[in-house]
């Protein structure tokens, strides 16, 4: 027996069920939605969606989403070329500018090493990096990445490989401790204990 | 100051977070989902809500959607023709189907009557529905509306114009009651009341 009176509706009910976070009831949903704009709204719509994956470029530097070959970041002579702030993927660029408060520059890597996805070292832009390394002068390398073994151990793979080869570069780490906001009590034991071993002067915590 | 680092994506963001439900972050996660996959993926996808909403047709008799001038249920000589059952919209038509429990035809009004939501009898298939009684030989219509003041308005309204010019026609509704697992110390009053009021003989209550 079939589902749903259309063929054609189910099909988009399919494609659209296949974004993450998106299931049969919600695809439902948006399917009648879009079926109520016009066919002027429903091809802006899609239209966007094409253009993202076909006229989009990766930066050439970074990796960041861009709409030339280097990205607004890369390209802005203000922004300081000596540091790089690493971090997993684009979405982290769009939350750390929010903040205002980084003026260097970024390497997105695309993911973070994680054996148990069968993320190996090859299909992250880690090569790329080293290769920025050697043909620039940086400082410092600020690793924002995932509080997590994965992030942890990607960040430990990159710093061993570095530490070596560049004894001057400053190798740092995003902090982790208590969220502005949050009471003691409902901090994991990690985080707390984190920010305790790694507690700083009392004049420059605020 | 600039938020995404690429206008392209900026427009696909703005875009997809006008769907209903979805937010900005979500947006984001879905644009770079989407950017993920090959342009084929995404070309599959866009054409599948570009064929939606320009190839599907709403059925002339009952108004759910459907491949054809005439969707499958209305098109199929083994439902009872005789019993209408109206419905919000289309979603309330798959939903009632996968129960398998009806054999009769549907009417679809596209949503129910809502002075708040400025939305009055002729934004609705109501007119249809009264030419489709006017046209054939309707024995029962059955209102599956939702158990609210909008969705009782509209069902009153319908009604009482059937009422004296069909006075053979059966008007009946979906059973309102407490659900089946539920306890009864979690319904509230209104429904717990209904199941009182409206209730079955013991035997014919499983």
């Amino acid at each position: 027996m079939q589902e749903y009176s259309s063929k054609i509706l189910e099909n988009a009910i399919n494609q659209i069920s296949k974004l993450p976070g998106v299931g049969k009831k919600t695809a439902v949903r948006l399917a009648l939605y879009l079926l109520r704009l016009s066919s002027e709204e429903v091809h802006v719509f899609t239209e966007s969606i094409e253009t993202l994956k076909n006229k989009v470029f990766f930066c050439k530097e970074c990796f960041n989403i861009a709409d030339t070959e280097i990205c607004d970041i890369c390209a802005n002579i203000q922004r300081d070329k000596s540091q790089i702030c690493v971090v997993q993927d684009v979405r982290d660029v769009i939350a750390i500018e929010n903040t205002a408060a980084y003026k260097g520059v970024y390497h997105v890597l695309g993911g973070v090493i994680s054996p148990m996805d069968g993320i190996g070292v090859n299909d992250l832009n880690i090569q790329a990096l080293f290769n920025r390394l050697e043909a620039n002068d940086i400082k410092e390398l600020i690793f924002a990445l995932p509080a997590t073994t994965e992030g942890d151990t990607t960040a430990y793979y990159i710093s061993k490989h570095l530490k070596i080869r560049y004894p001057e570069l400053a190798l740092t780490s995003i902090a982790r401790g208590v969220s502005v906001g949050n009471d003691l009590e409902n901090i994991d034991e990690i985080t707390l204990a984190r920010s305790i071993v790694h507690r700083v002067e009392f004049e420059t915590a605020f």
